[in-house]
Parts: structure tokens; C-alpha cells; sequence
């Protein structure tokens, strides 16, 4: 089964013989240089350690041998790589229109090790959805899917605090959607296709080596004259999401997760002046509640006594152009009806040790895994449960949760080692629900969004959402790490990103304010999706509904939001085109422009508006680049600005600052946005 | 310059040649067996991260390449070792006399891995003094001087706020003394002869991988009908310590830093019915006042400010029996006069990147770091500091602290990498002190201790300290971890060892508690050494002369220890004759009792005594394991128990669970202390 159907169009790669060694290239960039005295290729073998808790992973490696292969035969498009000559060779590789494809002497070789050349000042951007760093320059990326971690950040408390309690600390790399894949400023894109455990380490002056925990079936690359024009080709190569449904720009989707109170107080949204294009009960399921908080009930159908009546709750809703949304994950609770089910028909993963159900503990409940490399028991979930329960019921999208917990110790049926199914899984599960929404003839109108991924999950999953950040505005767990996470996936081919307002865990006495969830409205209102979320303890934190002012704001806001889909829709449009992600770093327009390319947490909305959301506490003015090039229109007081300075701008509450290319064609539309 | 001076006696070592590979074994213990298949021995290259903050260090190694050395070339006592057959050898193994004598094929190979066989169940002891576990199987041991850590369990919040505020959280394995040696219970013995940064990784049920930054000069071994003949060996190859004075074992060291007030205070212990042997007062050159605690002033001589008159006060002292210690450490500080004189002759380490003077950050002051590689520079400490500036003025004893902070990337006067002179540091500075005090002939009468060491500190340090514990009773850095600590080290050749009473460090509103001092002092009655300490911040902390009855408990302590003299006086000639520690684990004596080899925080104090401290608070009673073989006279009550029993053993404040083997020819002795 190939999950990653999506057709490639492939830079070339070639090779130039040097004395002795070789270089690779790409287009006009070397990217590696390999000689005898200064291999770039290696190879081993080692034994993973791997502790699972609760999706968070603790993996050391121990490397049993790592051969430098110092010993290159070239015919051609042929290398043959070896300990040295006389010896076997140990790898090939072949130039093909893919790029570089390896084949490894043996199974045993279980570890591979490449340099690629580095520059001073080289900035690295990519390696999935980074919410910590956009540029990964001077730092290690361990790529492997999993939760992103309360806090990430081992200096603060909380972090301390999730570590003690949870192992769920994490740290600056942990994320649920890693991707093997980077853009460095050379110009030139570098993609490692495997499943294997793998890292980015940009830690060395002289050189990037990347790691995997099998040998790569490929080493791919692309070089461009503009980062517009790369971008294009990994999104070319990766897959493109359906175009946006205009519903799901048109205004907000509210989360709500009151049983059926839900609609009530979406009245209150209504009343308030939002434009509501969505309502997103999570519990639609039925809820369980553990000391995380309240969870959701995790067999897949709707739960008669969290919502009575609830398809003709969503037809009335229908009626008045609001699309009911709802949530489902991979995992089937092992105390409800489907888990049977699916055991019945021998679709759940074993355990390697007994033909038991393997069961993964997600905090106070356990789950069975379903085999979705069983193809019956993936089209069994895409039928049954998504297509059956879900829109045949009359939902309209939902969070496809989770992806990242696949036990590297877990047996499936095709047979393959957890450790290369793991990272992958996400990819698979977008693909499952892509089936599913896709034999219902909804692709493009049915929309689920993900917070997991892996290689290839661009062709599946329509929408992207930044998982589960802290309810603050902290460094590497708050509001700002959701820019990054734009930034970092957009580049690689995912064109929507967007989040949970206000932030979703709150733990450990961190609970959200009004002004984060203001800041974070205002922000979600220059995303393709502006949605809510009650988060994971609603009845300790305050609710959007919570406070008079707070709905206001977030009302004014789905408006400003709504009145921009004109534009978004345009933007939309493209990415359909050219795979052109919503939310862009400054300088995929502004090449030229060196004080761009360190700017990490604003960005340009489609090409004609700059955003720099507010990610401070308390914060009344902000400083903010405007690139050199163009002149800048803010968009709350129209007062124009040339480009080529950092601008200090009153930003109170309510004016988030935000500004338009001068000379845009929807500089009307903009203008107005003042006065709503 | 040789600074392991003593003689050695090693064990044989042979080779047993496979078919496809080779064995080594030392008496009747095959510890290595080496095949084409399963190889033993790697060799390789990497590059360290090596980040220094005031004594903690944070290593990271970028290991290069790994290879296993498959094809094995034997003739007679010789092996060659390559990766292939055809290849040139990387490494050549002579079986010597003193065990296996390793050479490599260049200086670029700095990285050597050795598996050796390990057993089910098998228990590993030493790696130094290891403060947290005594077996290390099942466990990683970096072997690497640095400060200890404050708390050094990342589960407590104190150790999340030394590792956030100093990076000096540390961790299980941290120690000022590391060693590359251990004992296994499969009654062999192994050392690494190397001053390169090491690791004994015990994880792998199926070997033991020791890890070296060099490769290692020898791998030695040894291998005993009984542990009692291992540990003798083990003596006699390390260095054996001089006698302990008798006047150190006589009454208690009480440490005071309370400037001239010192004095008045100690003759409140006398009127308290304190056995005094000796006044400590390490402020004895002055004090500097920091965020830390009080610091003292490191220019290493009487500071008539504090203490006026002191020679005479050391006279008057000295006539009533009452020695008087003081404090040195390897460090001048910047604004001190002997920083001065050292700078003038060229005895301080420089800089790599200028001629400058080498600064160490010692925490709110920059000190130079005296270059004892030179042997000019050496003998100036010796001399003109230890024997001119404290022995010469009447000190006995002194604190020689430190040793661990020597910066990896010092330029040093023999011209050797600091990666490779960091470890033996501590055995160097141990040389400065020894040969001071034999310079005055006062070699077995002036006593020094230390924390720090590495390979071949026991031919120099008469008496190690545990370091700083925390002033709790924590796992991993209160009480229990002193027990460790003598017994690690205790097998490994160094038979004194004793500690701070009260514990030293206080951070984070962590303090001591009445209970604490008075646990820790009837712990330090059954050691060799009976010493108290103010700690870091004596003005936060409850003191023994503080409280009446803290005072008083302490006061009969020191009786105690007093009255054990004369036991203890022949522990002292065991120990000049065998090597054999005072406190030793109990297995050591009862090689045949199966349940004595898991016991960590008891000890056998000469064969007779059986002790084991009560490291708990609130603690009324506590359970003993008393060894088969022997009945047990508990100390207090005089009641005999069998062994080969675990006893629950009332054990309030002032009667700690002490037994005596019954039958010992000091049964009358013992007797009597419960009447003291």
C-alpha cells in the first residue's frame, strides 16, 4: 500500500568526481562533498531504547558501530561506498530523476549518517511543524512524532512540573508533526524518504548531518532561483490539500464541549454579533473525566445522552448555514462498543509477546490500536466509523486527533517493526479519514484537521492545527510557538494552518486570561480558520462566553475575519495553484531583504498583508519589521510607513498590528476592515 | 612526572584463543571473549561538547566513527586488531605482567569501547566514590571530577532550582570521584588505565561496555578466591594510605568558622563534655561574602583580621591537646597577593587563545588555576604555601577542597590536552598536599581530606570527606549517600573516609533540622573520622552549639567515638597492612550470605561492628539485616540476636542501630558504650 499517492516532480541531482571522492549537487548548489579523507557517508548499526508514556517517548540510541565509508567507486550514476578498498561494498547509491536512491549491503545496517555541507550564516527552516524555532540554525532536531510536551522548556516550572508528574515536559524539538525534510537559505531543499527514526543536527560550523535509524530509500533535493519557486516543488512533491471550503473561512467555528447547553450558549456567540460559520463539539462522543480533565468518550458515535436529538439539532443549524463539527482519533476505547468490533474482526493491533490486544494507556483509560495496515480494517474505520457515524450523521468536519502514539513495540498485520510505523502512522490516519470524507464526495467540503503528521500528510489532511499549547503566552508552549508552526509546516507543502483560541492545557494552576484570549482571537483572525476551544479543564479557565468583553472582542474579530474572506478565498485559490501556504515567512517575498529572514513570529498573510500578533502580556505598543521594498498601510489607523525599518506601533487590545502592502488590489477591502 | 608513585601487584592476565576470535582471563573469570561475529573491542573518533559552569559540566560527545575490530591476529602474548582482514591493525593488545598493555595506530583514534561478559545478576561496586548507588548494574556511569550537584535527583524541586539558578542540579552519577575501576560479585576486578573522560555502562544484560576518550595505556584485572583478597590488591595497586593519626580518631574535629569567636564557642562543646581532638576553622584566611554563602578568601594564609593572634591561639590549643585545621584549595583568587607572586614566576595555567592568565568563575569571583604540571610551580605550592604558610605556622590539618574544575581548554605547562589532564587533577593536588606534609616530616600525624579524586588519590589522600550533601535527608544528596560513598570508594583502596555532620549545602530554604545533626552524629561516631561543619550559610542554620540538647547528643557522640579509639587503633594497623577499609559492606564478610550483598546504607566498621544509621526521618525504629554467621549484641540494650535475620530495632535519637559481633575479642569495650 502506498500512502503517499501523490505524483512528484523531482529536481536532478548529479554527480562530479572529484580526485578522490565525489560531490553531490542540486541545480548550481553543492550540497555534498565526500572524500576518503572527509567522508560524508556512514554507516552503523545500534540498539533504540525506547520508553513510551503516554505519547510522550524517551529514545536513546546505542550505536554499535558507525562506519565512515571512506571508499568510493563511481561509474556513472553509480557510487559504491565502502569501509575501504577491497572491501565489500557496504552502500550504492544511484542518481536517479528522484534523487540520490540508497540501497544498503544489508538489514543490518540499521543506521545512517550524511553530511551535507553547511555555510556561516546558513539559516534552516522546515523539519515539519517546529513550534520553538523557525530557523533550526545551531541546534538538533530529533524527528520522531509524538506529544509536543507541557511547557517545553526545562527552565520553567511547569515544564518541571509535567516532567515530574507526566514525563510530558518535552522540550524544544518535541512535536506531533516531525517531517525529515528542511529549506536551507542556500536556496536548495533536502528531503530524507524514510520512516525510520531520524535527526536534523545543525549544531557543526562545517557541516549538517542527518541521521536515520535505517538506511533512506532516497536522498532527495531540490534547488530553485526564489524560495517561492521551492516551495512549489516540495508542496509538488508532498501532495496539495483540497482548496479550503469557503464555509470554513467565512466566519468562526465556535468549540463547545457543554452537551447540549452547547447550542445554547451558541446563541449567545450568535447574539453577540459573531459570524459563526461552525460549531465544534468534541463531545459529541460522550465525556470521561480523569485528573487531566475532561475527556472524551472514545468510541465513535454520537452519545444520545450528551446531545438528544442531535441530527435534527444539526440539520436546524444546517438551515441557517452554521456546519456542525465533531471529533474522532485512531484509538478505540477499550470499554466501549466498537473496540469489540473491531476485535471481533481482528482489525486492533496485537501485542508481540501473546495474541493479546495490544492496549496503550492514555491517561486513567486504555485503548485498542487499529491496525490500518490491515487495508480491511483501514477501510473498515473510513466506512464504518467516519463515514457511517460521522457524515452520514450529518457532521461537516472534525479534529482527527492523535497519531502520534503508535508503541514501537506493537505487532501489525503487514508485518512491519513499530519503530519504522510509528512516524508514519499520522500520515496513514489522514489518509484514512481523507477515504473516508472522500466516498461521501465531500473532499473540499467535509473538513477535518490534524495536529499530527509525518512525510506525506500534505496530500491527506486538508487543514493543520497546532496542537495543544499552554494557556500562556510562554516562549516554547504559548501563543507565539502557532506562528512558528505555520511557518515551519507551510514551507513544506501545508498551505492552512490554524489553532486553538485561547490555548488548550491548562495544568498546574496555569489557567488562561482575558488578554490571551484576546490576543489569540486576534491572531486566529489573520489564519485561513479561526476556531475555539474550551481547552482541557473549561470549568476552571475563563470561556470566550465568560466575560462580556471578551466575547465582544472575539465577535468584532470572526467579523474582521469573515470580511477577509474575500481575499483569503484568492489566497486559497493559489495554494490549489502553486501549494503557496496562507501564512508566510517575510522573506519568501522579500528575498532581498537580509533583516526578513530572522523574523520568526510575524508574517505575511498571503503576499499584500503583514501580521505581527502580539505574544506578550501586557504589552500596549509592539515593534514590528516592515520589509524594505514595499510601503506598509496599518491597518487601524491607515497611516502609511515605508518599508526597510522597525515601526513601534500602538497595539492595545482590539488592534493588533497589522498592516497592508501598499498598492494592493484589495486595498478597499482592507480600509474597511477598520471600521468593523 | 609520575604521580602515582606506589607499587603495584597485578593478577595475571592470559589469552585464550577461538576459532573465530579470542578470550581474556584473568585467574578463573573469562572476562572478555572477542569474536568476529560478537566483537569486544571498538576504537573511533569524536569531537566532545564540553560546557563548564563553576564546577558542573555539561558533556556531550559527537562520536565520529565507531569501529568494531573484527579480525583478530593472535601470537602468543600479542593480539592485533583490524576492522578486516587485509586492513592495517588499529590496535595492538600486549598481555604484560600488569595486565593488557593497549596501543593504537595513531592519535586520531580518541575514542575506545571494551565489552566485557556479564552475568545474570551480577553486581558491580566502585567507579570511585558513587554517592547514589553502590551496585551500578543496571546503569550508565560517566567517570568524569566535577562538583557533585545539589540534589542530584531531577524529580525534586531542589534540583530543579540548582539546575535552573547553577546548572548544578547534577545527577546519581556525578561525584568529585570518579574512578575507572570496579569490583564485580563475580570476584574479579577490573581497571582502566586512563585519564581520558570515561563511562561504565552496566545497562546491557548481555556485557558491561566501557567507554574511553583515549585509548586507555592498560586494561587491568584482578581476580580473588574472596573479596577480602580482591580489595587488598586492590590497596596495594592503588596506594595505601599512612596511618590515621591517633589523635583523628581520639575525640571530634569540631568545624567552627565564626572568626576569633570560634575559640569561645569550642570551649562551649568542652563545658558540654565534648572529646575534642581538633578545632577546624576554614575561614582561617578570611571570608568573602557571595550569593552562595559565606565564601572564604582564597589567598591561602592566617588572616590576622579574623583571626588575631592565631599563632599564639594554636600554641595554647595544642598544649590542652586540641589540634588546629584550617582550608586550602588549588585556586589562587584574582585579587590575592600570592595570585601575584604565581602570576610573577609563570606558575598559572594560560589561556589557549592568548598568554593570558587562565580565570576559572568560581561563582561571584575569578581565580587562577596553579599549573601543577609544572613541577617548579608544584613545589612552589608545596612549599611556599602548605609548608610555609600552614604548616610552618601550626596547622595539623586542613581541608584540601577542590580539585575539579580544571577547564578542558586550559593550556597547561606539559603541553597536555585538558580534556586529558582534568580527571587526574585531584590525584596531582592530593601529590602538592602529600608532599608538603612529608617535606615537614609530618607525614601520618598532619591529616588533609579531600573530595575530589580519581585513579591513584589514595596513595596521597590520607582521608576522604563524602563532599557536600545537601542538609537533609534525601535519596540522592542527604545522609544515606555518605554510607555510598565510604563504601565505594572503600573497596577501591581508600580505607578513611568521613563526612560534614549536618550536611554543608543550604539553598532554597532548604535547612538543617535538630534531628539531622543528631542523626548525622551518631552515624559519624562509627567513622573513622568524627568531624562537624557550619555549612554554606551558618547564620540560616540550626548549630549544633545552637540548641542544648542537640549539643549535649553531639557531646556523647563524641565520647563514644572517643572510647571506640583503641578498637578503631587497630582497624588503622589493618589498614597500613592490608588496605582494607574501616567501613565495609557487609558481604565483604560474609561472602557466603546471599542477602547481605544488597545492603547499601549498613556497613561492617572492622569485622566486629555492625552499623547502620538511621537516614530517615521521624524514625522511631528501623530494620536491620543481621548477617548469617554470627550472633549480634545490640550496642544499647545488650540483647543478642541471630543472624540471618532482618530485626526492627527501636532507634530513637541517641541509641542508633549499632550491634557488635558476639564473640569479639572487644566485646568488653563495646560493652561499655551504653553506659556513655
Amino acid at each position: 500500500m502506498c500512502y503517499r499517492c501523490h505524483m512528484v516532480e523531482r529536481a536532478d541531482m548529479r554527480i562530479e568526481q572529484l580526485a578522490d571522492g565525489f560531490e553531490l549537487w542540486v541545480g548550481d548548489v553543492a550540497i555534498v562533498r565526500h572524500r576518503a579523507a572527509e567522508p560524508a557517508f556512514f554507516v552503523g548499526s545500534g540498539r533504540p531504547l525506547v520508553e513510551m508514556y503516554r505519547g510522550n517517548f524517551a529514545i536513546e540510541d546505542r550505536v554499535d558501530e558507525r562506519l565512515p565509508l571512506r571508499h568510493a567507486e563511481i561509474a556513472g550514476n553509480l557510487v559504491r561506498l565502502a569501509v575501504a578498498a577491497g572491501l565489500a561494498p557496504l552502500l550504492e547509491l544511484r542518481v536517479e530523476p528522484g534523487g540520490l536512491a540508497l540501497n544498503a549491503a544489508g538489514p543490518a545496517l540499521n543506521r545512517f549518517w550524511l553530511r551535507v555541507l553547511a555555510d556561516a550564516g546558513e539559516r534552516l527552516w522546515g523539519g515539519g511543524e517546529q513550534m520553538s524555532y523557525f530557523d533550526m540554525a545551531g541546534r538538533r532536531f530529533p524527528l520522531w512524532t509524538s506529544e509536543p510536551g507541557v511547557g517545553r522548556d526545562k527552565s520553567t516550572q511547569l515544564t518541571w512540573q509535567a516532567d515530574v508528574t507526566g514525563k510530558s515536559g518535552g522540550d524544544y524539538w518535541n512535536t506531533n508533526y516531525p517531517q525529515p525534510t528542511y529549506v536551507s537559505s542556500r536556496r536548495y531543499a533536502l528531503h530524507v524518504e524514510t520512516d525510520a527514526y531520524a535527526a536534523f543536527d545543525f549544531r557543526d560550523p562545517d557541516f549538517h548531518e542527518i541521521e536515520a535509524w535505517a538506511v533512506p530509500a532516497r536522498i532527495e533535493a531540490w534547488a530553485a532561483p526564489s524560495f517561492v519557486g521551492l516551495v512549489e516543488q516540495l508542496s509538488a512533491r508532498f501532495g496539495r490539500q483540497p482548496r479550503l471550503p469557503d464555509w470554513a473561512i467565512g466566519g468562526a467555528i465556535v468549540g463547545l464541549k457543554d452537551g447540549e447547553r452547547s447550542f445554547d450558549r451558541l446563541e449567545g456567540f450568535v447574539a453577540a454579533g459573531a459570524e459563526v460559520s461552525g460549531l465544534w463539539c468534541e463531545d459529541w462522543v460522550g465525556l470521561r473525566v480523569t485528573s487531566f480533565g475532561k475527556r472524551l468518550f472514545w468510541d465513535w458515535k454520537a452519545n444520545e445522552a450528551r446531545y438528544p436529538g442531535l441530527r435534527g439539532r444539526i440539520a436546524a443549524l444546517a438551515a441557517r448555514g452554521i456546519r456542525f463539527l465533531g471529533y474522532v482519533n485512531p484509538y478505540l476505547a477499550a470499554d466501549g462498543v466498537q473496540f469489540v468490533e473491531a476485535a471481533e474482526r481482528g482489525y486492533l493491533a496485537l501485542r508481540q509477546d501473546s495474541d493479546d490486544i495490544y492496549l496503550v494507556d492514555f491517561g486513567e483509560f486504555d485503548c485498542g490500536v487499529v491496525d490500518f495496515t490491515n487495508p480491511d480494517a483501514a477501510k473498515w474505520f473510513a466506512e464504518r466509523i467516519i463515514g457511517q457515524e460521522m457524515l452520514d450523521f450529518g457532521l461537516s468536519g472534525w479534529m482527527a486527533d492523535f497519531g502520534e502514539y503508535l508503541p514501537v513495540d506493537v505487532r501489525l498485520s503487514n508485518g512491519v517493526d513499530g519503530m519504522l510505523m510509528h512516524n508514519p502512522w499520522p500520515t496513514i490516519w489522514a489518509k484514512v479519514n481523507a477515504d473516508a470524507v472522500a466516498s461521501r464526495g465531500r473532499t473540499g467540503d467535509a473538513l477535518f484537521f490534524m495536529r499530527a503528521g509525518w512525510t506525506g500528510v500534505q496530500a491527506h489532511c486538508p487543514l493543520l492545527w497546532a496542537g495543544d499549547q499552554s494557556v500562556d503566552f510562554s516562549r516554547h508552549d504559548g501563543i507565539g510557538t502557532v506562528i512558528r508552526g505555520a511557518l515551519s509546516s507551510g514551507l513544506l507543502g501545508n498551505a492552512y494552518h490554524h489553532s486553538d483560541i485561547g490555548g488548550y492545557t491548562s495544568l498546574f494552576g496555569n489557567v488562561r486570561t482575558a488578554e490571551l484570549i484576546m490576543r489569540w482571537s486576534e491572531m486566529a483572525a489573520f489564519t485561513p480558520v479561526m476556531r475555539s476551544h474550551e481547552g482541557n479543564r473549561p470549568d476552571d479557565n475563563l470561556q470566550i462566553d465568560g466575560d462580556p468583553q471578551v466575547l465582544a472582542h472575539f465577535a468584532r474579530m470572526t467579523r474582521i475575519h469573515a470580511a477577509l474572506a474575500p481575499y483569503v478565498a484568492g489566497l486559497c485559490d493559489e495554494a490549489v495553484a502553486t501549494g503557496l501556504p496562507l501564512q508566510r515567512p517575510l522573506f519568501l517575498h522579500f528575498e532581498e531583504d537580509a533583516a526578513c529572514y530572522p523574523v520568526e513570529t510575524a508574517y505575511l498573510y498571503g503576499p499584500d498583508l503583514l501580521v505581527a500578533p502580539v505574544i506578550e502580556p501586557g504589552a500596549e505598543r509592539w515593534q514590528v519589521y516592515l520589509p524594505a521594498g514595499a510601503d506598509w498601510i496599518h491597518l487601524w489607523s491607515h497611516e502609511a510607513h515605508s518599508g526597510g525599518q522597525v515601526l513601534d506601533v500602538e497595539s492595545p487590545i482590539g488592534s493588533p498590528p497589522v498592516f497592508w502592502r501598499a498598492g494592493s488590489v484589495h486595498e478597499a477591502l482592507f480600509a474597511g476592515l477598520a471600521s468593523i
